[in-house]
């Protein structure tokens, strides 16, 4: 290691408070209860902060471990700090709620030197700042081998308002709030492009590259769905639909037709496996949910002027198919990301 | 590895739901309260749970390393999930509250294979039943090298009831809440008799290895003091008590004096050290606490059986003297468990 990355925890401590403070200067004045809702922040035991009365708390945790959820020749610091936030806040999205807090859990590699650290914690707090989540704590360690994090956030929702993904129930309409397997398809040309620091030409590529690197949450939209009772089962897209939606199905005890027409896949000549894409890639955090029929009229064609994709209905069996433009129908097998299946490729 | 450890996501989550129920099967029933406050648990996007009207969240995240904060070799599994929640546990304990729930997520080694998951979870969930904490979410990953683990702990405590480290007094007195450096010896007797798999033979020999292996929060003392509102100043000892004081007084601005005689070592041979153990030995998990003077005639001499050890005293200096029993006064430096330090050993 080139450099110390800091002599005494306390020296990371006052580091990382001013950071944090730093991130949070330049916002407009913010509500008073958010305010004071942090009661005790980085430095003592724990932190301590305020669950509004009426209102369940939503905690989650989500691990990026290096080489596995990304690689330091591959994504740039920030980015590694911005999606281990976004996996967590993309999941108080999919219950409906609105996160909060986050505590950052942090084994520095001895690899790593301060300015990769410096950069992490860039790109996590400049997302945690867009959505109004505050830094309150966490663990670090300095470790051999590799880079580990886990990012806890905590996030409310008002009682029994919070969405589940076992509400799903037959003749329940599926819907989609994004283009899929832009993620899969943008780490696919930075694996191609490596070593190269351009951004690639196409305006369609670069999308996919930033929707890989950058992957925005859909915290307003699972709002949304969960204040006006819209959705009756809502997750998000982590690993892949073919995945999710298999899960989806099974805590809900149904099955589902997707339309492959329908389903909104990667549109560059680079992508002519877009369906594939659309289907198994993961990683693009969009929120994938159920409509009962008679609410679809009230959904609205477009949320914060991007199109909901309608991509296919609940039923009663108990598979996961998808119905071809030449129609006919397949069955369609989870093949998105899970952590214990033997890889093929 | 000899064995897939699980073949699905699917498959481990319902080994562990089965897991976490199996743990809290045979308990008396529960407070109403406490089993409705998991509104949902393990195997959606995250977990639901209320928190008590008049109180406020706490929340901590402990990581556990493999070959930092445990060795394979030294400490079986059971432990290691032990150790791994002991220390938010101890957190929770250190700001007077109550646990209420955990997430765990565990990086799972290639290495490892299922009856090593099993126990971990099993020492992990032994300790939260007896403590009253149910596992309510976490992520989990297979990876290539070292087992990662993070704990988080939500607790609960009254508000304006949290006993930060930042209350210390001129004049408050000092007191720990047993022996200290018992773990340092734990650790230093099974590295020493490594490969074998008997208990020591003397009673204070395989009791250093218990508390080494086996840490006991002292949830019930935080939780006391705080609502006795006997401490003006409490924190954990997990890093030792000359750095742990250092932090306290550090937040408190204020000094200390210790008095080496009154300072609880471990009582053996091979600990001729015990002053240093006692001083700069991490991991008991003791709780370190300050006491205003007009108080200490109302702390019981005794918590539960065990003694509460005054070893000191606040005052007006920036610095940590230690009164030795000649007569002498030492400045006494921070040199327990600092991950960024570097080590001399």
């Amino acid at each position: 290691m080139g450099e110390d990355l800091f002599r005494t925890e306390n020296e990371f401590v006052q580091w990382l408070q001013a950071l944090a403070a730093h991130a949070h200067k330049h916002e407009r004045v913010r509500p008073l209860s958010l305010e004071k809702g942090v009661k005790l922040g980085i430095g003592d035991d724990a932190a301590l902060v305020a669950v509004q009365s009426g209102h369940e708390l939503i905690l989650t945790t989500d691990m990026s471990v290096e080489d596995v959820h990304f690689s330091r020749r591959l994504h740039p610091p920030e980015a590694v700090g911005h999606r281990a936030l976004a996996r967590s806040l993309s999941d108080v999205a999919a219950m409906g709620g609105v996160p909060r807090y986050m505590l950052v859990s942090l084994a520095i590699s001895k690899e790593v030197r301060r300015d990769w650290v410096s950069g992490f914690y860039r790109g996590m707090l400049a997302l945690g700042r867009r959505f109004g989540v505050r830094l309150v704590g966490g663990d670090t360690a300095l470790v051999p081998g590799r880079t580990f994090i886990d990012v806890l956030v905590a996030g409310e929702v008002p009682r029994d308002k919070a969405l589940r993904r076992s509400g799903a129930r037959t003749g329940d309409q599926i819907f989609v709030s994004g283009r899929l397997g832009l993620s899969a398809l943008g780490l696919r040309l930075l694996q191609s492009r490596r070593g190269s620091p351009r951004p690639p030409a196409k305006a369609a590529a670069r999308e996919a590259v930033r929707v890989h690197l950058y992957p925005e949450p859909q915290c307003a939209l699972g709002r949304f769905l969960s204040e006006r009772r819209m959705a009756s089962a809502l997750m998000d897209l982590s690993d892949g639909l073919s995945t999710d939606l298999s899960r989806l199905c099974a805590a809900s005890g149904v099955g589902a037709r997707l339309w492959a027409a329908k389903i909104p896949g990667p549109k560059l000549p680079e992508a002519a496996d877009s369906l594939q894409l659309a289907l198994h890639g993961g990683e693009d955090y969009q929120l994938l949910f159920t409509v009962p029929q008679r609410k679809v009229s009230r959904l609205p064609l477009k949320f914060q002027g991007r199109p909901l994709y309608h991509v296919g209905e609940i039923d009663a069996s108990k598979a996961i198919k998808l119905a071809m433009p030449e129609g006919n129908v397949q069955t369609l097998e989870p093949a998105g990301w899970d952590c214990f299946r033997r890889r093929t490729n």
